[in-house]
């Protein structure tokens, strides 16, 4: 029987909001045993970029990261949001621990290559160090990963946050009952946005492919749900998508492989 | 017998030469057994704080750190410059792990209370979590912390990075034969700044308080060979302040209690 692992995924939207964030990493903190958390920071990372006088350029809901920009979020995600987040949990009497892919070199990628469009330093990820992330896990500590990554040639790659959490899912379901949330803004996966009792509280593959062609789930919420099913399909024990408080209350959109058993 | 634990802190003006930084890295990671480095990087802070129209305050060498400025060392100290330094050691093989204080709670800091001069958030140290660092070692991790600690409240804050590698030398010294190197621009103390060949062997309390009075030594070098002297005195096996080439040939200053048994 392995020992249960949550794996919390918080987005910028959460980060932005004081109150929220705040409430949400209390919440965190309350978990029982193992945990882990990942992060990202776009808007400050945006702020900023602006501050200096760089005009952020994103492609369908991916950051463009050159030279200068990388240094700016580097800065937001491995710097200030997250030694902000690691204070409010030690605070909270969490032993946080921040880390980068680089640290410990826990998240490894590769610089993505150019085809149609130059992404420049983003990475995506060709190895997860579990070794490194249960040697932390098993001392007490709760890492809290940002959204940078790192070649192993000295590089830092820029990568989504959503991709670390379900590929930190994935490589540590070997040895962990891996639970996965992805906690945003909104109660969980809606059928209309502005219908706070329109989550769906089961998606299947065959349910979520009928939502995609219909409309109904759209944007940025694809990337978010195909990474979501490729941790469960790759051994993630759950994953859930949603609200502080409806994950809270078991109320958040639960990804399942059949809505006939659930369970 | 306790096992060797090699404390090197290197300074802002290596951090801003490339060259001079990739060298010593290489030279810190050829380091054998247990390692761990403290590094600075006020000079690329105070670049960026007056490209976000912030002008860097500094008194007697200390950083006036306000809420703006705490933001702006956060970035570039916990960020930019941590995860450079982390990258590089990666890729030099070196299992590097950046950290503030605030994660793993390694180094407790208390707000510097204000008398004549309100420093703002600066902190001054109160613990260092021995334990979460030989955790980190014995995992086979290479500690890389930066001047940022906090106060276990959720208040990160500014803390000189040579106080803090005398902190942690101390502290570890409990645990370790712990080798203090404070690594700069200069080869190391010298009787005359101009003159390479001015370095001063052996330095022990007597000395140095003769060069203090004379004003041989004076300015940036007191609070680096007070922090120095102090670590020496609480229990660090070995001190020495000096260049990466000098301190590779063991040519660099090293402090000693008396210069009649140096050994």
């Amino acid at each position: 029987m392995k020992d249960p692992l949550h794996l919390f995924k918080i987005g910028g939207a959460v980060l932005e909001a004081p109150d929220e964030l705040e409430e949400t990493l209390a919440f965190f903190s309350n978990l029982p045993g193992r945990k882990l958390l990942v992060h990202g920071g776009g808007r400050r990372a945006s702020h900023l970029s602006r501050q200096l006088g760089i005009e952020p350029k994103i492609h369908e809901g991916r950051r463009i990261t050159d030279a200068e920009t990388l240094d700016v979020v580097v800065m937001v995600y491995a710097g200030l949001e997250n030694k902000r987040v690691v204070g409010m949990l030690q605070a909270l009497g969490c032993n946080a621990i921040g880390l980068s892919g680089a640290d410990g070199n826990v998240v490894l990628a590769k610089k993505r290559p150019v085809k149609d469009i130059d992404y420049g330093f983003v990475g995506d990820v060709t190895a997860v160090n579990t070794r490194a992330l249960a040697a932390l896990l098993e001392a007490g500590m709760t890492p809290v990963l940002c959204a940078i990554t790192h070649d192993g040639k000295g590089q830092l790659l820029n990568t989504n946050a959503d991709t670390i959490a379900a590929e930190l899912a994935i490589a540590l379901a070997g040895q962990y009952q891996a639970n996965l949330y992805y906690c945003f803004e909104k109660p969980g996966v809606m059928t209309d946005v502005n219908d706070a009792d329109s989550v769906i509280p089961l998606l299947d593959p065959e349910l979520y492919a009928s939502y995609r062609e219909q409309g109904v789930i759209a944007e940025g919420m694809i990337p978010k749900l195909d990474n979501a099913f490729r941790a469960l399909k790759a051994g993630a024990a759950s994953v859930q998508v949603g609200g502080r408080k409806a994950l809270a209350l078991g109320k958040a959109t639960q990804l399942v492989w059949t809505t006939e058993f659930p369970e």
